[in-house]
């Protein structure tokens, strides 16, 4: 039995905290956390309880359903949520299952899934177990280091704001899950809620990304601090997630389309400052996927590649690339559990169709710039 | 409960007939039903039994699962079911409800989906319900009797070859049910078997269209006895459903696409013998959906629209036509309880989005073709 008090409670500022730190683990992706945020602050405003319990803390046979969004970023900023749909998929799951769920866990802690567990576990009277499944955001829901590592994410439920609950009641494989709750989401109108097959306290100690709400509070906190302080915020980015700056330039081009539920592109940088004459590209499904520097690669997938606006530090999401916009672009290094062989199938180059682009750990090229 | 004996079994002879029948029904869509003949065939020979029951015969508190294949016809054609699709929606609506079924109705008696019943519920020992939801094809699943008067047809199953299981636990509407499934059929590959939510014997009884299977089969018999006397088969069904003969000519041209998981187009000919100098064309969506002569609408869904080979009488459906072909189309007055004006708004020339085309009963033109 989870214990009524444990963990801590978010306030409004550690939600504005959550806000900054989940758009840059968002890496460009998982939905802009700022209406998200809004509603999770009305959450709170109303009376309702944000608690996170720490992952080490959760019981072994503790019964946990980890949900989120689904559907085109851009889409759930222009169309607001019903409100409840997380609340009916807990809902419709326990029915289906005929359990009762002892917490919430994020899918996604980067971009608006960090918000989403917070707003339906707080209508649940529910707490959010402090991990997610990503570390970062993906645009895939098999993605996720729970289906990597063995997690059945079938039956899971879908609930739109028409009303609509679809049961995914067996997927043949997780990428089907995938395929079918993506064409649902597209017919529902491209924004819906989904919970997953609920996971055991011991599943998830072994395999989730821990300290994923922690992580991200502490880097918006980071952000805050050096804006007081008219301290870079970038370098203060870099410091908190142990990354480094790789490109500061101008946006020449911005390529985009919106196509079977993803946003899909490239854009184009030119170089400034230290970076002066050099060429960068980052290519982008709803997230950054690879960053290249004079047509060569650099970044690469499950590692995060961050693009923010050079002077505030401000994280920006995939669809509000602009021509001319003056960004940084960031490399953090992802969480270990993304970095298996078993995880580089699916969440690495080749997991996106990226042909002919290989992962290298942005540690192991760290190690080789000191070397040197 | 229903008696075991009651209603007649089928023979290869009968499932020929509907076969026939079926193929004529279908107004072009449905799928052919020559695969689904081959499978019912097999299964017969294998020792399973297929039992017909007649609709007044039921309890008012049977239990009674509709069922049909979904997706685009031409698919069905080239990717061959894996066959317990239609079984494995049984047992899951029985598991998902805890229920236990006691018959299966036909969703759609005409095309490939007469026989998908009978396959399924001879593998469940179950009887069939002499009786359907549409008398004919649409291509739509909210276009049913069952639909139009009432019946929420979820919680409903879909299965696929690959083993996906997918439930849908509700639909904002009927329309949405249909939106949400035809998605998911066409992530699955585009031909799955859907099972909706049952249905009382004392509502099939007041809203089925009743005699289903014994109508087809008796369509089917009249085409066989008329080949087998050199008689002319078009006549014969045109006695045998009250129809008649609106055009005799060449495909001139034959314009077709398959998107959103529909066949979609529109068939051009040329007339001869009594047609000569006269152009026809048929709108097509899966089915035949309005025939005009030289412009002028003429015959409208739901009446049906059948179009044949002009020398054997064997009905062409939409995904076979060709340039070249020498065809008959006939008309054949549809069900009256899809001429109402609830039926009208789901299964007339609006439910299609046919703007500007008004619907107008073959049965009162030709009570004014009698009158002059």
């Amino acid at each position: 039995m989870l214990e009524r008090t444990s963990g801590f409670l978010l306030d409004e500022r550690k939600i504005d905290a959550l806000e900054i730190g989940a758009a840059i683990l968002g890496t460009g992706g998982g939905g802009n956390p700022y209406i998200g945020k809004l509603r999770a602050r009305e959450a709170l405003r109303q009376g309702f309880k944000m608690r996170i319990v720490p992952l080490e803390t959760l019981p072994d046979d503790a019964v946990v359903v980890s949900l989120g969004g689904i559907g085109a970023p851009l889409v759930s900023h222009e169309r607001i949520k019903e409100g409840k749909e997380g609340l009916r998929c807990i809902r419709a799951l326990e029915e289906r299952l005929g359990i009762s769920v002892d917490a919430v866990a994020c899918e996604e802690i980067g971009g608006q899934n960090a918000m989403e567990p917070l707003i339906t576990a707080s209508a649940a009277g529910l707490p959010v177990v402090d991990c997610d499944g990503m570390g970062r955001a993906f645009p895939e829901m098999q993605m996720t280091t729970y289906s990597i590592y063995g997690h059945r994410s079938t039956p899971s439920v879908m609930c739109d704001l028409h009303g609509n609950v679809v049961i995914f009641e067996h997927a043949a494989s997780e990428k089907w899950h995938e395929t079918m709750a993506r064409a649902c989401v597209v017919a529902q109108g491209g924004a819906s809620t989904l919970a997953s097959a609920p996971m055991s306290g011991k599943f998830l100690k072994q395999f989730a990304i821990p300290g994923s709400y922690s992580r991200a509070m502490a880097l918006g906190e980071a952000v805050l601090t050096a804006r007081r302080a008219h301290a870079d915020p970038i370098c203060a980015i870099c410091e908190s997630e142990n990354g480094r700056m790789v490109f500061r330039g101008k946006i020449a081009d911005v390529s985009r389309t919106i196509a079977g539920g993803f946003v899909r592109g490239k854009v184009h940088l030119t170089g400034f400052d230290q970076y002066e004459g050099d060429e960068g590209s980052v290519l982008i499904q709803n997230e950054n996927l690879v960053f290249l520097r004079n047509g060569a690669v650099e970044v690469v997938v499950p590692d995060l590649i961050v693009i923010l606006d050079v002077d505030s530090g401000e994280a920006i999401t995939t669809e509000m690339l602009r021509y001319g916009q003056r960004v940084a672009v960031l490399a953090l290094p992802c969480h270990p559990l993304l970095r298996s062989e078993a995880a580089l199938e699916v969440v690495g180059p080749k997991g996106f169709g990226l042909e002919g682009i290989d992962y290298r750990p942005m540690c192991e090229q760290e190690r080789e710039r000191v070397a040197r």
